[in-house]
Protein backbone atom coordinates (compact mmCIF):
# COMPACT_ATOMS: atom_id res chain seq x y z
CA UNK A 1 0.00 0.00 0.00
CA UNK A 2 2.60 2.41 0.93
CA UNK A 3 6.10 0.69 -1.22
CA UNK A 4 6.70 -0.92 1.84
CA UNK A 5 6.68 -4.51 2.50
CA UNK A 6 8.30 -3.94 6.38
CA UNK A 7 5.18 -1.46 6.30
CA UNK A 8 2.74 -3.99 4.72
CA UNK A 9 4.06 -6.68 7.05
CA UNK A 10 3.60 -4.55 10.19
CA UNK A 11 0.15 -3.94 9.68
CA UNK A 12 -0.52 -7.27 9.13
CA UNK A 13 1.24 -8.35 12.56
CA UNK A 14 -0.94 -5.73 14.42
CA UNK A 15 -4.51 -7.00 12.76
CA UNK A 16 -3.33 -10.15 15.22
CA UNK A 17 -3.44 -8.04 18.01
CA UNK A 18 -7.50 -8.60 19.60
CA UNK A 19 -9.99 -6.20 18.36
CA UNK A 20 -7.77 -4.53 15.68
CA UNK A 21 -8.82 -4.39 11.88
CA UNK A 22 -6.99 -3.22 9.17
CA UNK A 23 -7.82 0.57 9.35
CA UNK A 24 -6.75 0.73 13.21
CA UNK A 25 -4.05 -1.36 12.40
CA UNK A 26 -2.66 0.98 9.51
CA UNK A 27 -3.66 4.27 11.77
CA UNK A 28 -0.83 2.32 14.46
CA UNK A 29 1.62 1.53 12.46
CA UNK A 30 1.77 5.08 10.50
CA UNK A 31 1.34 6.46 14.13
CA UNK A 32 4.31 4.65 15.31
CA UNK A 33 6.38 5.01 12.00
CA UNK A 34 5.74 8.90 12.02
CA UNK A 35 5.45 10.24 15.64
CA UNK A 36 6.83 7.28 17.87
CA UNK A 37 9.42 5.04 16.34
CA UNK A 38 10.81 5.22 19.69
CA UNK A 39 7.78 3.49 20.75
CA UNK A 40 8.08 1.11 18.36
CA UNK A 41 11.55 -0.28 18.97
CA UNK A 42 10.09 -0.52 23.31
CA UNK A 43 7.19 -2.35 21.95
CA UNK A 44 9.09 -4.73 19.82
CA UNK A 45 11.81 -5.46 23.01
CA UNK A 46 8.73 -6.01 25.36
CA UNK A 47 7.11 -8.46 23.47
CA UNK A 48 10.16 -10.47 22.78
CA UNK A 49 10.64 -10.15 26.58
CA UNK A 50 7.60 -11.17 27.60
CA UNK A 51 7.51 -14.05 25.43
CA UNK A 52 10.42 -15.41 26.69
CA UNK A 53 10.33 -15.09 30.15
CA UNK A 54 6.57 -14.85 30.94
CA UNK A 55 5.19 -18.32 31.38
CA UNK A 56 2.63 -20.14 34.00
CA UNK A 57 3.45 -20.13 37.54
CA UNK A 58 3.31 -23.90 38.35
CA UNK A 59 0.79 -23.70 41.17
CA UNK A 60 -1.84 -21.20 40.77
CA UNK A 61 -1.44 -21.12 36.29
CA UNK A 62 -1.25 -17.31 36.58
CA UNK A 63 1.78 -15.63 34.30
CA UNK A 64 4.55 -15.04 36.18
CA UNK A 65 8.66 -15.00 35.52
CA UNK A 66 9.30 -17.60 38.31
CA UNK A 67 8.15 -21.12 38.44
CA UNK A 68 5.75 -20.23 41.27
CA UNK A 69 4.20 -16.67 42.03
CA UNK A 70 4.72 -14.39 44.66
CA UNK A 71 0.84 -14.94 45.57
CA UNK A 72 1.57 -18.67 46.10
CA UNK A 73 4.31 -18.58 47.66
CA UNK A 74 3.13 -15.63 50.52
CA UNK A 75 3.66 -17.12 53.43
CA UNK A 76 0.93 -14.66 55.37
CA UNK A 77 -1.71 -16.41 53.20
CA UNK A 78 -4.04 -18.78 53.91
CA UNK A 79 -3.49 -21.69 52.75
CA UNK A 80 -6.59 -23.33 53.26
CA UNK A 81 -8.71 -20.88 50.78
CA UNK A 82 -8.27 -21.06 46.42
CA UNK A 83 -10.65 -18.36 45.05
CA UNK A 84 -10.58 -19.93 41.11
CA UNK A 85 -11.04 -16.74 38.58
CA UNK A 86 -11.11 -16.59 35.05
CA UNK A 87 -7.61 -14.53 34.15
CA UNK A 88 -5.42 -12.36 35.63
CA UNK A 89 -7.43 -9.05 35.49
CA UNK A 90 -10.23 -11.14 37.63
CA UNK A 91 -7.58 -12.18 40.12
CA UNK A 92 -6.41 -8.42 40.10
CA UNK A 93 -10.03 -7.04 41.07
CA UNK A 94 -10.34 -9.29 43.58
CA UNK A 95 -6.95 -8.49 45.31
CA UNK A 96 -7.85 -5.03 44.85
CA UNK A 97 -10.67 -5.18 46.91
CA UNK A 98 -8.44 -6.52 50.26
CA UNK A 99 -11.49 -8.92 50.92
CA UNK A 100 -9.25 -12.28 51.00
CA UNK A 101 -6.65 -13.39 51.75
CA UNK A 102 -6.01 -16.64 50.58
CA UNK A 103 -4.83 -18.25 47.54
CA UNK A 104 -5.99 -18.52 43.93
CA UNK A 105 -6.13 -20.81 40.89
CA UNK A 106 -6.44 -18.94 37.14
CA UNK A 107 -8.18 -20.63 34.44
CA UNK A 108 -7.21 -18.68 32.03
CA UNK A 109 -10.15 -18.98 30.11
CA UNK A 110 -13.83 -20.35 30.84
CA UNK A 111 -15.71 -23.12 29.15
CA UNK A 112 -17.21 -22.50 25.82
CA UNK A 113 -18.13 -24.96 24.45
CA UNK A 114 -19.43 -23.46 21.27
CA UNK A 115 -15.55 -21.99 20.81
CA UNK A 116 -14.08 -25.27 21.06
CA UNK A 117 -12.66 -24.46 24.75
CA UNK A 118 -13.59 -27.47 27.02
CA UNK A 119 -11.98 -28.59 30.11
CA UNK A 120 -8.53 -29.62 28.96
CA UNK A 121 -8.27 -26.21 27.48
CA UNK A 122 -9.11 -24.43 30.74
CA UNK A 123 -6.82 -26.84 32.24
CA UNK A 124 -8.95 -28.36 34.50
CA UNK A 125 -7.24 -30.90 35.51
CA UNK A 126 -4.28 -29.21 36.66
CA UNK A 127 -6.43 -27.42 39.23
CA UNK A 128 -8.06 -31.15 40.32
CA UNK A 129 -4.44 -31.75 40.68
CA UNK A 130 -4.09 -28.73 42.65
CA UNK A 131 -6.10 -29.10 45.11
CA UNK A 132 -5.42 -33.07 45.71
CA UNK A 133 -3.31 -33.64 48.60
CA UNK A 134 -2.97 -29.63 49.57
CA UNK A 135 -4.18 -27.98 52.48
CA UNK A 136 -6.73 -26.24 50.63
CA UNK A 137 -10.44 -26.91 52.20
CA UNK A 138 -12.63 -24.19 50.68
CA UNK A 139 -12.44 -23.56 46.75
CA UNK A 140 -14.33 -20.28 46.05
CA UNK A 141 -15.54 -20.28 42.75
CA UNK A 142 -15.31 -16.23 41.19
CA UNK A 143 -15.63 -17.07 37.20
CA UNK A 144 -17.71 -14.11 36.15
CA UNK A 145 -22.05 -14.29 36.33
CA UNK A 146 -22.21 -14.77 32.52
CA UNK A 147 -23.13 -17.77 31.11
CA UNK A 148 -20.51 -19.16 30.47
CA UNK A 149 -18.53 -18.30 33.91
CA UNK A 150 -21.56 -19.63 35.47
CA UNK A 151 -21.76 -23.18 33.62
CA UNK A 152 -18.02 -22.92 34.32
CA UNK A 153 -18.57 -22.82 38.09
CA UNK A 154 -21.49 -25.06 37.79
CA UNK A 155 -18.87 -27.99 35.93
CA UNK A 156 -16.09 -27.45 38.44
CA UNK A 157 -17.93 -26.84 41.54
CA UNK A 158 -19.34 -30.39 40.84
CA UNK A 159 -16.21 -32.32 40.16
CA UNK A 160 -14.61 -30.66 43.28
CA UNK A 161 -17.67 -31.60 45.51
CA UNK A 162 -17.36 -35.19 44.33
CA UNK A 163 -13.57 -34.86 45.99
CA UNK A 164 -14.99 -34.03 49.37
CA UNK A 165 -14.06 -30.53 49.27
CA UNK A 166 -16.12 -27.43 50.25
CA UNK A 167 -17.06 -25.48 47.51
CA UNK A 168 -18.21 -21.44 47.16
CA UNK A 169 -19.78 -19.17 44.64
CA UNK A 170 -19.26 -15.53 45.25
CA UNK A 171 -22.45 -13.81 46.44
CA UNK A 172 -25.05 -12.81 43.31
CA UNK A 173 -27.13 -9.74 44.24
CA UNK A 174 -27.71 -6.11 44.17
CA UNK A 175 -24.37 -4.13 43.54
CA UNK A 176 -23.77 -1.82 46.18
CA UNK A 177 -24.62 1.77 45.48
CA UNK A 178 -27.43 0.87 43.37
CA UNK A 179 -31.00 1.72 43.42
CA UNK A 180 -33.64 -1.27 42.81
CA UNK A 181 -35.87 0.86 40.44
CA UNK A 182 -32.77 0.45 37.89
CA UNK A 183 -31.20 -2.70 38.36
CA UNK A 184 -32.27 -5.53 36.45
CA UNK A 185 -35.34 -8.32 37.47
CA UNK A 186 -33.15 -11.03 37.42
CA UNK A 187 -30.64 -10.08 40.06
CA UNK A 188 -33.33 -8.69 42.03
CA UNK A 189 -34.62 -12.09 41.72
CA UNK A 190 -31.74 -13.74 42.89
CA UNK A 191 -31.14 -11.41 45.74
CA UNK A 192 -34.09 -12.07 47.03
CA UNK A 193 -34.08 -16.14 47.20
CA UNK A 194 -30.42 -15.48 48.91
CA UNK A 195 -31.57 -12.85 51.18
CA UNK A 196 -29.83 -13.19 54.96
CA UNK B 1 -0.53 -7.16 38.29
CA UNK B 2 -0.07 -10.47 37.47
CA UNK B 3 3.92 -11.02 39.39
CA UNK B 4 5.59 -10.11 36.14
CA UNK B 5 7.65 -7.18 35.32
CA UNK B 6 8.37 -8.16 31.47
CA UNK B 7 4.58 -8.01 31.39
CA UNK B 8 4.06 -4.88 32.84
CA UNK B 9 6.23 -3.54 30.76
CA UNK B 10 4.12 -5.07 27.48
CA UNK B 11 1.10 -3.85 28.90
CA UNK B 12 2.57 -0.16 29.73
CA UNK B 13 4.47 -0.82 25.90
CA UNK B 14 1.18 -1.40 24.53
CA UNK B 15 -0.44 1.58 25.26
CA UNK B 16 2.24 3.68 23.13
CA UNK B 17 -0.56 2.18 20.56
CA UNK B 18 -3.31 5.06 19.70
CA UNK B 19 -6.53 4.67 21.15
CA UNK B 20 -5.42 2.01 23.10
CA UNK B 21 -5.91 2.29 26.84
CA UNK B 22 -4.79 0.23 30.00
CA UNK B 23 -7.77 -2.17 29.83
CA UNK B 24 -7.08 -2.81 25.99
CA UNK B 25 -3.27 -2.89 26.63
CA UNK B 26 -4.25 -5.43 29.00
CA UNK B 27 -6.53 -7.60 26.92
CA UNK B 28 -3.89 -7.66 24.14
CA UNK B 29 -0.92 -8.60 26.22
CA UNK B 30 -3.09 -11.26 28.05
CA UNK B 31 -4.56 -12.16 24.49
CA UNK B 32 -0.88 -12.68 23.00
CA UNK B 33 0.84 -14.94 25.68
CA UNK B 34 -1.92 -16.96 26.33
CA UNK B 35 -2.86 -17.55 22.57
CA UNK B 36 -0.87 -16.15 20.48
CA UNK B 37 3.24 -15.72 21.27
CA UNK B 38 3.85 -16.77 17.88
CA UNK B 39 1.88 -13.69 17.02
CA UNK B 40 4.10 -11.47 19.69
CA UNK B 41 6.77 -12.54 18.00
CA UNK B 42 5.50 -12.07 14.56
CA UNK B 43 4.94 -8.45 15.87
CA UNK B 44 8.11 -7.99 17.21
CA UNK B 45 10.26 -8.21 14.13
CA UNK B 46 7.71 -6.73 12.23
CA UNK B 47 8.00 -3.49 14.77
CA UNK B 48 11.80 -3.83 14.23
CA UNK B 49 12.08 -4.24 10.63
CA UNK B 50 9.85 -0.96 10.10
CA UNK B 51 12.01 0.88 12.22
CA UNK B 52 14.93 -0.06 11.10
CA UNK B 53 14.17 -0.17 7.23
CA UNK B 54 11.02 2.08 6.61
CA UNK B 55 12.13 5.96 5.99
CA UNK B 56 10.33 8.43 3.69
CA UNK B 57 10.71 8.82 0.04
CA UNK B 58 13.14 12.16 -0.85
CA UNK B 59 10.62 12.98 -3.43
CA UNK B 60 7.09 12.70 -2.44
CA UNK B 61 7.47 12.36 1.68
CA UNK B 62 5.88 8.92 1.66
CA UNK B 63 6.92 5.93 3.68
CA UNK B 64 9.41 4.17 1.49
CA UNK B 65 12.24 1.23 1.94
CA UNK B 66 13.92 2.58 -1.19
CA UNK B 67 15.75 6.25 -1.19
CA UNK B 68 12.98 7.28 -4.03
CA UNK B 69 9.23 5.33 -4.10
CA UNK B 70 8.25 3.24 -7.30
CA UNK B 71 5.33 5.21 -8.00
CA UNK B 72 8.16 8.38 -7.99
CA UNK B 73 10.11 6.43 -10.17
CA UNK B 74 7.52 5.07 -12.61
CA UNK B 75 7.98 7.02 -15.68
CA UNK B 76 4.90 5.90 -17.14
CA UNK B 77 3.47 8.62 -14.76
CA UNK B 78 2.30 11.92 -15.61
CA UNK B 79 5.20 13.96 -13.63
CA UNK B 80 3.93 17.71 -14.82
CA UNK B 81 0.81 16.66 -12.08
CA UNK B 82 0.81 16.78 -8.04
CA UNK B 83 -1.57 15.40 -5.72
CA UNK B 84 -1.28 16.73 -2.31
CA UNK B 85 -2.62 14.50 0.14
CA UNK B 86 -2.40 14.06 4.16
CA UNK B 87 -1.70 10.52 4.42
CA UNK B 88 -0.30 7.20 2.82
CA UNK B 89 -3.99 6.14 3.36
CA UNK B 90 -5.60 9.38 1.64
CA UNK B 91 -2.64 8.31 -1.22
CA UNK B 92 -3.99 4.68 -1.57
CA UNK B 93 -7.60 5.92 -1.50
CA UNK B 94 -6.74 8.07 -4.29
CA UNK B 95 -4.60 5.37 -6.17
CA UNK B 96 -7.72 2.75 -5.94
CA UNK B 97 -9.74 5.49 -7.76
CA UNK B 98 -7.47 4.75 -11.03
CA UNK B 99 -8.88 8.31 -11.91
CA UNK B 100 -4.90 9.92 -11.34
CA UNK B 101 -1.76 8.97 -13.18
CA UNK B 102 0.61 12.05 -12.01
CA UNK B 103 2.55 12.42 -8.91
CA UNK B 104 1.91 12.84 -5.17
CA UNK B 105 3.43 14.74 -1.92
CA UNK B 106 2.38 13.16 1.13
CA UNK B 107 1.95 15.84 3.81
CA UNK B 108 2.25 13.32 7.12
CA UNK B 109 -0.35 15.48 9.10
CA UNK B 110 -2.27 18.74 8.44
CA UNK B 111 -1.66 21.58 9.48
CA UNK B 112 -3.21 22.25 13.07
CA UNK B 113 -2.18 25.24 15.04
CA UNK B 114 -4.05 24.35 18.11
CA UNK B 115 -1.87 21.10 18.55
CA UNK B 116 1.44 23.05 17.49
CA UNK B 117 1.92 21.52 14.29
CA UNK B 118 2.72 24.33 11.92
CA UNK B 119 3.85 24.16 8.35
CA UNK B 120 7.55 23.39 9.51
CA UNK B 121 5.99 20.36 10.74
CA UNK B 122 4.35 19.17 7.89
CA UNK B 123 7.71 19.91 6.18
CA UNK B 124 5.68 22.69 3.69
CA UNK B 125 9.42 23.69 2.55
CA UNK B 126 9.99 20.16 1.43
CA UNK B 127 6.65 20.62 -0.89
CA UNK B 128 8.16 23.99 -1.93
CA UNK B 129 11.56 22.22 -3.00
CA UNK B 130 9.95 19.65 -4.77
CA UNK B 131 8.00 21.95 -6.97
CA UNK B 132 10.82 24.40 -7.65
CA UNK B 133 12.87 23.58 -10.70
CA UNK B 134 10.97 20.36 -11.63
CA UNK B 135 8.66 19.26 -14.20
CA UNK B 136 5.50 19.74 -12.56
CA UNK B 137 2.74 22.37 -13.63
CA UNK B 138 -0.55 21.73 -11.45
CA UNK B 139 -0.31 20.98 -8.26
CA UNK B 140 -3.95 19.04 -7.32
CA UNK B 141 -4.66 19.67 -3.54
CA UNK B 142 -6.81 16.60 -2.06
CA UNK B 143 -6.23 17.47 1.33
CA UNK B 144 -9.24 16.29 3.64
CA UNK B 145 -12.72 18.34 3.34
CA UNK B 146 -12.30 19.17 7.12
CA UNK B 147 -11.66 22.35 8.91
CA UNK B 148 -8.02 21.54 9.01
CA UNK B 149 -7.56 19.88 5.79
CA UNK B 150 -9.35 22.83 4.22
CA UNK B 151 -6.49 25.11 5.97
CA UNK B 152 -3.74 23.05 4.97
CA UNK B 153 -4.84 23.68 1.09
CA UNK B 154 -5.73 26.90 1.56
CA UNK B 155 -2.02 27.94 2.72
CA UNK B 156 -0.48 25.50 0.38
CA UNK B 157 -2.67 26.75 -2.23
CA UNK B 158 -1.48 31.01 -1.69
CA UNK B 159 1.79 29.73 -0.95
CA UNK B 160 1.98 27.69 -4.72
CA UNK B 161 -0.10 30.20 -6.90
CA UNK B 162 2.62 32.78 -5.82
CA UNK B 163 5.21 30.79 -7.42
CA UNK B 164 3.19 30.71 -10.45
CA UNK B 165 2.01 27.26 -9.89
CA UNK B 166 -1.53 25.91 -10.87
CA UNK B 167 -3.09 24.98 -8.40
CA UNK B 168 -6.43 23.11 -8.37
CA UNK B 169 -8.34 21.71 -4.89
CA UNK B 170 -10.64 18.24 -5.25
CA UNK B 171 -14.27 19.30 -6.19
CA UNK B 172 -16.51 19.62 -3.43
CA UNK B 173 -20.13 18.46 -4.42
CA UNK B 174 -23.03 15.99 -3.66
CA UNK B 175 -21.25 12.41 -3.16
CA UNK B 176 -22.22 9.42 -5.63
CA UNK B 177 -25.32 7.78 -4.63
CA UNK B 178 -26.68 9.93 -2.47
CA UNK B 179 -30.12 10.89 -2.11
CA UNK B 180 -30.34 15.29 -1.70
CA UNK B 181 -32.85 14.72 1.07
CA UNK B 182 -30.05 13.04 3.05
CA UNK B 183 -27.44 15.26 2.73
CA UNK B 184 -26.10 18.10 4.74
CA UNK B 185 -26.99 21.42 3.59
CA UNK B 186 -23.58 22.98 3.23
CA UNK B 187 -22.62 20.54 0.97
CA UNK B 188 -25.83 21.27 -1.02
CA UNK B 189 -24.75 24.51 -1.03
CA UNK B 190 -21.38 24.36 -2.06
CA UNK B 191 -22.37 22.15 -5.17
CA UNK B 192 -24.73 24.36 -6.39
CA UNK B 193 -22.08 27.28 -6.00
CA UNK B 194 -19.90 25.17 -7.97
CA UNK B 195 -22.41 23.55 -10.78
CA UNK B 196 -21.28 22.89 -14.58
Amino acid sequence: MADSSALDTLIQALRRLPGVGVKSASRMAFHLLQHDRDGAQVLSRALLDATTHVHHCSLCHTFTEAEICRTCLDPQRDHSKLCVVETPADQSAVERTASYRGLYFVLMGRLSPLDGIGPREIGLQKLFDRVADSEVREVILATNFTAEGEATAHVIGDALRARGLQVTRLARGVPAGSELEYVDLGTIAHAMVDRR
